[in-house]
């Protein structure tokens, strides 16, 4: 499909009104106007309600048309390997030993590099942008060019810089990783959108003290750790193995759940354990596309929410799932639980939407900024196209969101205030271009594969 | 989005080029063709091969550009309840007795009459157009207006009437289900495109000779019975506590499997009834999203394939799942066996493509007629957008479809030669006077809920 891409983004308007369309808010009181608007003022949303309430449109910069749509919160995405598109389908339906070690480890050895992840992280963008993620934590290697992208992209993240105890492609020598971690953080230029920090892949690729260190340093900016964390039964058995403990324990005894921290998956976690997540305040990134597609498990995430322990949603990378649609991820999410449980009531179609929007801001903590439709929060806003076929009729706006909708459902996206997608146009970046570009490396790639590696 | 629609379908050419894009034929030999061209003539795919091969643009009625585009059989759904569109997303997230006997049971008994039916499997019929699917399998009641919509829709379909032991929206008095069965099939005016056949239920919403007199019917008209087999725990318990055996065995000893069958969800197979239903040449409609929403468990599809009982997909009702998007089936039947079995190499891509495809065919009975893109067979076509950041780059044809593809990805669709979706606008019916007429339904059954039903 040809899609016009404009040079420069629509500029930031003082006063913009969204309005016709059903309003989503998943404020504290699940507030939903069935026809409302949303006024922003700068990056801030500055009131909301039912539309005959709105301002005249004489009296804004600007009138976006939202009739047929639902207005709801951008959707945030609380775990990613963005750049990881460029790998999309490389290897699939393996033994997760052999997709690991014979495939991506190798590839990513040879390949990654600045370019890969810029132009990764650039595809990666405008996918979510499409399927209406305003919002998402990353972690991968050469984080400044993600940064870079995601600065290019008008998206909101959080950017880990990875920090491993093998020879990464950004660096070859193990013993510098906090060094590069340190300096990412420190030339990190201001951005009101993008914050830096640190993501140690798992307990078992980084050494106790990396662990600690990294922890010391993600205390000392006060910025949250990013980590795997008891993604598979296997990393329990590594952990036992080597440390006697499970990775859960291991990071408790060495203190770093003393901060905070985004751990992503927790699948294999006990119900002592349970304890220690609410006690340490740890957020879950839960990816159930992920988790089925490696043949990891289900995590826990009723008990999550039972004791109180922030959950949001994530796709993972495009490896191992293999898109960033957090619609469809929303439909896993819904489904996963009630079928390892044996109970269909379980996780409802609205607190899988929560779950998605404000669930992941908590997990982010950025609870006080976004993730719902409210004054003073910042103007993060999707609308969907609520008019077609797979959308009719209309008992249940969360139902459908959950079980009917998909990203390519989403058609206008605003990020702090700047639209950045209009009628599922891109207006940050060509995307032609991009597509261009990462298909260059795919072809890299599949020449090398047939060359050198295998 | 407004989509212009034509008053007319196109009309057949003569002799259709499709050309540009990848073709994937799903043939015995897994041929694929990077670059290349589809011929049909009339109803029939004539010739296939790479676009060096093609006959020149001047030599055909017409041609069609699918440059970027990926070129594949039309998928084939082979369980859904296509009616129940009218009631997608009425009542999610409840235990099985209570969405059954609160909320679908009485809803239906109000408000499901031939125009809900007709206006219903209209409005399906242009989701499952929209998302690729070219022919399915429905079961329902007042399926003769069924029938007139699938007609008018343009697809391929095998139509069941329903035939259960308790009063329905269209058979009040049980004693006349089956003389309202063969009524239907008797009527069924001729079509090249649409089968008639009865759907009963189930072994356990069926009496015995019910289920027997159904059997000689079908088997008297050359017809395969479609029927709800071995779906949930409890639909054992019910069939031991009632006949002192499971469906399986109740229907093996009525001799209800001596002839076609094709029996949709199939989850708790014994070991020793894998080997009925190979013996009886069952034929299994796999539903694995429905499976997951109302926490029946997991069909044993790995060993159903090793036994070499055919196995197509499915969607069921959109009141169980919600919608009928293959793709996105196709993206839970590769990753639902992974995680109950824990072997991430289960059901990889290709199989998952088969079984929508050529698989479905053969679930269907009509393995010589559709399926693949083959000389001779039927032109049941699709072609997808394949130039879009979420299926950038391409490693893999059949991983992009199974785990980054959706249904929106399909631009142009052709049943029996003749184009019925192009450039994403449906061409057979009007489809927002469609959407509105199922609006006006849905509108009834919000009214009636408030006020007589609960």
């Amino acid at each position: 499909m040809l899609v016009p891409v404009m040079k420069k983004p629509l500029t930031k308007s003082n006063t913009i009104l969204i309005k016709g369309g059903v309003v989503l808010t998943i404020n504290p009181s699940e507030d939903i106007f069935p026809a409302g608007y949303v006024l922003i003022e700068d990056d801030t949303i500055k009131s909301i309600g039912t539309i005959t309430e709105a301002p005249p449109d004489g009296t804004v910069d600007k009138v976006i048309d939202a009739r047929d749509g639902l207005i709801m919160p951008g959707l945030i995405n609380t775990h990613t390997h963005a750049a990881m598109a460029c790998l999309r389908g490389l290897a699939d339906d393996l033994p997760l030993e052999t997709w690991l070690n014979d495939y991506i480890f190798p590839v990513e050895a040879h390949y990654v590099n600045p370019e890969f992840v810029y132009q990764g992280t650039r595809l990666a963008g405008i996918e979510m942008i499409r399927s209406g993620t305003t919002c998402f934590a990353d972690g991968y290697f050469f984080e400044a060019e993600a940064a870079r992208a995601v600065s290019q992209l008008g998206l909101r993240a959080i950017l880990g810089q990875g920090i491993l105890d093998f020879p990464t492609p950004d660096v070859p020598n193990p013993d510098f990783n906090l060094k590069n971690g340190k300096n990412y953080l420190e030339r990190f230029p201001a951005s009101p959108l993008i914050a830096p920090t640190l993501f140690c892949h798992s307990a078992y690729a980084c050494k106790p003290e990396t662990l600690q260190e990294a922890r010391k340093v993600c205390n000392d900016h006060g910025i949250p750790l990013l980590i795997h964390l008891a993604e598979t039964e296997a990393e329990i058995m590594k952990m036992m193995s080597r440390y006697g403990v499970s990775p859960v324990k291991h990071l408790l005894t060495l203190g770093v759940l003393d901060g905070e921290t985004i751990a992503a998956h927790c699948l294999w976690i006990s119900p002592e354990e349970l304890f220690v997540l609410k006690a340490k305040k740890v957020r879950v990134a839960h990816c159930p596309e992920s988790n089925m597609k490696l043949a990891s498990g289900v995590a826990p995430v009723p008990d999550f929410l039972k004791f109180g322990i922030p959950v949001g949603l994530g796709t993972d990378g495009c490896a191992s799932n293999n898109n960033l649609d957090l619609l469809s991820e929303m439909d896993t999410a819904a489904k996963i639980h009630k079928l390892a449980r044996k109970d269909p009531s379980l996780m409802d179609a609205k607190t899988v939407v929560k779950m998605a929007t404000i669930g992941g801001a908590e997990v982010l903590g950025l609870y006080d900024k976004i993730g719902s439709l409210e004054l003073r929060k910042k103007a993060d806003i999707i609308i969907l196209d609520w008019k077609q076929p797979h959308l009719t009729p209309v008992y249940n706006y969360y139902s459908h969101l959950v079980y009917s909708a998909s990203g390519h459902d989403v058609r206008t996206v605003m990020v702090d205030g700047t639209v950045i997608m209009h009628n599922q146009q891109i207006l940050t970046v060509n995307e032609k271009e991009v597509i261009s570009e990462v298909e260059k490396i795919g072809e890299e790639i599949k020449k090398g594969r047939l060359n050198n590696l295998r």
